[in-house]
């Protein structure tokens, strides 16, 4: 059974609550960027995005690294994998307790028909 | 290919992003419950509850009923099917570039070890 770190799983919800931070991301996913790239691909002040870059670094989903004025931008260790599973987890609860209900309304439908026939 | 509706991936991620909220969806999975067993159980009160389970109303993963003076919550419409779709997306495209990665490493290896040869 894993056992999920709450507080790791908080700061990547946190960071992936946003639609600025998501796309940031998936620019990450194809080539590493510079703080500046991102600013101007996402229409953002260079400060802006630097907070967005800190979120995302905080839940180890992007690390960055200084080289002289320039500040490059790469995704960082954390894989995803324990968000990932947790939301595994949630949809198996989720599809057996649908099945759960699933079958109580089957259930409750052939007894109407039995009573419906034996009238 | 999918079109995510980012406003739905930021309510559902901001739903997810607290260890209470996760709690009560896991809860929530394996039965109803209502709003004041909830607060006891995760030791809160019940306009903390309260609020918590409004948000997860919001992201459309909690529907609530009164029924007299018992508001009942259980598991609402959305399966995190976005979500998950969305985490996998980024999983492939994280893969690929860390493949890309060690493909790079491998080929400064080999002329490493080509040079040294030579030497």
């Amino acid at each position: 059974m894993v056992k999920f770190s709450q507080a790791g799983l908080d700061a990547s919800f946190t960071a992936l609550s946003d639609a600025t931070r998501r796309g940031v991301l998936e620019q990450l996913g194809h080539s590493d960027a510079s703080i500046t790239d991102l600013a101007e691909k996402f229409q953002m002040t260079l400060a802006g995005m630097m907070k967005h870059v800190g979120v995302l670094e905080e839940a180890g989903l992007v690390t960055t690294e200084k080289v002289g004025r320039v500040r490059t931008c790469k995704l960082g260790a954390s894989r995803l994998e324990q968000e990932t599973a947790w939301l595994e987890k949630q949809r198996q609860l989720w599809d057996a307790r649908f099945d759960e209900l699933d079958e109580v309304v089957e259930e409750l439908k052939r007894k109407e028909k039995n009573n419906g026939s034996k009238k």
